[in-house]
């Protein structure tokens, strides 16, 4: 019997909710398939703000280190918004992904038959599309240096930060995304501002370079700008799109968005080797937490891609994935993706549903 | 009987087709209003790289320094896209923004009753949808200091951009945010990414205590990630927009495509003093260039705004955009926006429609 240790972060908001019908879904499907797991749980986030005094203690990163995947919730809320840095959530979960390495996010945006007409689209632009975002996740503006605060001789302050990529950076995400385009349609976008930036130019070269090793891959550049605007317009055009860390940020946001249900979507981070972290694309809903109404779905999905990736169950993984279309067959749906003629449920009643149809 | 100096940049693609229409309706209007213009002509972007060697000649920005306006069509082309960067189409119009020290970037995005189903969003959605961005556009990442590329001890090599903003460039285009909402709807949305980068935490700071001496106008703050989003699911909860100028890049051209019509949307760049710089939000579009069927309506529409913002002509404004409407109205579209039942028209011809309704 094959056992797996999976360190559990549920964070803030619904983050405990959710996380906990992502455990029974993955303890079930384990007993189904002879898989054992070890779950550990640690705080990350707000929560441990709250509790331990910093968003990410030293044992929740070990412990995630030391294990052979994460899965994590979400966190952030209005509540640490004013906190400095070093004491926000945000700055916990940014930890977490340079800690472990995870240079690699893979963000799906994928609208399902059964809740085309939740997207905001128009039917025949929503139906169909198929994207997978590839974003860079330890590097550019987010992490480069220098950065922070600084008293200009005329009196005023100025703040900074740096986006930055180097050869190396670039070239090993370029390769998730030319790996993970050969795997799907062929079609691989890469997203830039070379037309105005230096750190994009760099970006473009090296794409642009690989691009020789992947002859059965067609490759294609388009400018941040114009991305946001071709995904509205037709985002059946795309299929596998890689880009750095803030463009992918609001691009992945902004395709998840046109599914109408980011609380169908999940997300798998991943590194060179090491655990990878698995967690849903929505965030941690302070507004609705504790009352039992967050969708579980993209965290059980997240659960899934966790076992597919991180473990390489691919059976476990398609039987989570098939139940929860089936439970979305028989009509239920929580209230993000509620719509005429079909049954309201809670967070926990969802779960039940996708426990009895697996 | 007045006079106003203006300088017109056809600058690349379709611009000499559509500026030259809008150039037409101008003499008129001001024919009616008893406004002579002065039309100076001069080049910018490739048109100028070909001729002259650079994409942003002396003469054409001290023209431009000196007239009461500057009328923009638009630059660029997959011709010059490999240039080095001093030699890029875009470089120029940058040059031109610094140079006439446009800090503030208006661009609204209007559903029009008569275009309501040019939108790849549901109707429901899109129908109302009246928003403005105020971008900043001279300062943050497009101009941030150090830039460059640089040569790693190790070999790699790194390209780097840095975005930064001091509190009196904060404090001028929130003003103008301010501003703006205040004659609109009174609400303003500032986009930022405070929760990550401190560059963003001073804009945010900075924004905020502005608020005091506009009680008039609701502030709120959005993340630029949910905004991406926020902008698909219901672009009706915004006003007006206030952002730094890559997130204002972004935001703006996915809140103008949500219109369906970008043909038909203007933009005006101001700074404290001097000549704006008036141009369409869209591209120069070379793969349709030459061929009398680019929609001229946004270069008309920017030639409207130069007259009510620039000049202070509020009546020639409006006579410009109601014969636009008209122009709709009686059923004339281009390709860009046409749809079943109304008739096709190219660019030449909806120039004289306009100036017929006129
Ligand atoms: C919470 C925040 C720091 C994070 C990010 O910007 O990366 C989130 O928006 C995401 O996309 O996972
Ligand atoms: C052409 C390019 C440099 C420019 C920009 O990024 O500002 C354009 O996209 C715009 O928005 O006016």
């Amino acid at each position: 019997r094959k056992s797996y240790k999976v360190t559990v972060l549920p964070g803030d908001g619904i983050g405990p909710e959710i996380i906990g019908v992502a455990v029974d879904v993955l303890r079930l499907v384990g007993s189904q398939e002879g898989i054992n797991f070890e779950f550990t749980e640690k705080l990350v986030g707000g929560a441990a703000i709250d509790e331990l005094g910093t968003p990410l203690p030293e044992d929740t990163l070990t412990t995630c280190q030391q294990s052979d995947a994460v899965l994590l919730a979400a966190i952030g809320g209005y509540k640490w918004d004013k906190n400095p840095r070093d004491m926000k959530p945000e700055t916990g979960l940014l930890g977490l992904r340079a800690g472990l390495g995870v240079f690699a996010n893979l963000r799906p945006a994928v609208v399902l038959p059964q809740l085309v007409d939740s997207s905001t689209l128009k039917r025949e632009v929503a139906e169909g599309v198929d994207i997978m975002v590839v974003r860079e996740l330890t590097g550019g503006l987010y992490f480069g240096q220098p950065r922070g605060f600084r008293q200009e001789s005329n009196g005023e302050r100025t703040g900074y930060n740096t986006m930055v990529y180097s050869t190396s950076e670039i070239d090993r995400i370029a390769r998730v995304g030319f790996e993970t385009a050969r795997k799907r349609r062929g079609k691989l976008c890469s997203v830039d501002k070379a037309n105005v930036l230096e750190v994009s130019q760099l970006w473009r070269e090296r794409v642009t370079a690989m691009s020789s090793e992947y002859p059965d891959v067609e490759l294609s550049h388009m400018y941040v700008d114009n991305a946001a605007m071709q995904l509205i317009r037709n985002p059946k055009q795309f299929d596998t799109i890689v880009t750095g860390n803030i463009f992918g940020d609001i691009i992945s946001d902004e395709a998840s968005m046109l599914t109408g249900s980011i609380g169908m979507l999940p997300s798998a981070s991943i590194g060179e080797s090491g655990p990878g972290l698995y967690e849903p694309i929505h965030g941690s809903a302070p507004d609705i937490a504790g009352q039992d109404k967050a969708n579980p779905l993209a965290q059980i999905l997240s659960a899934a891609m966790l076992l597919r990736y991180a473990l390489g169950e691919e059976n476990a993984a398609q039987r989570i994935e098939a139940a929860v279309m089936g439970a979305l067959d028989k009509g239920f749906r929580t209230g993000d993706i509620m719509s005429p003629g079909m049954e309201y449920v809670g967070c926990k009643k969802m779960g039940d549903i996708v426990l009895e149809t697996l």
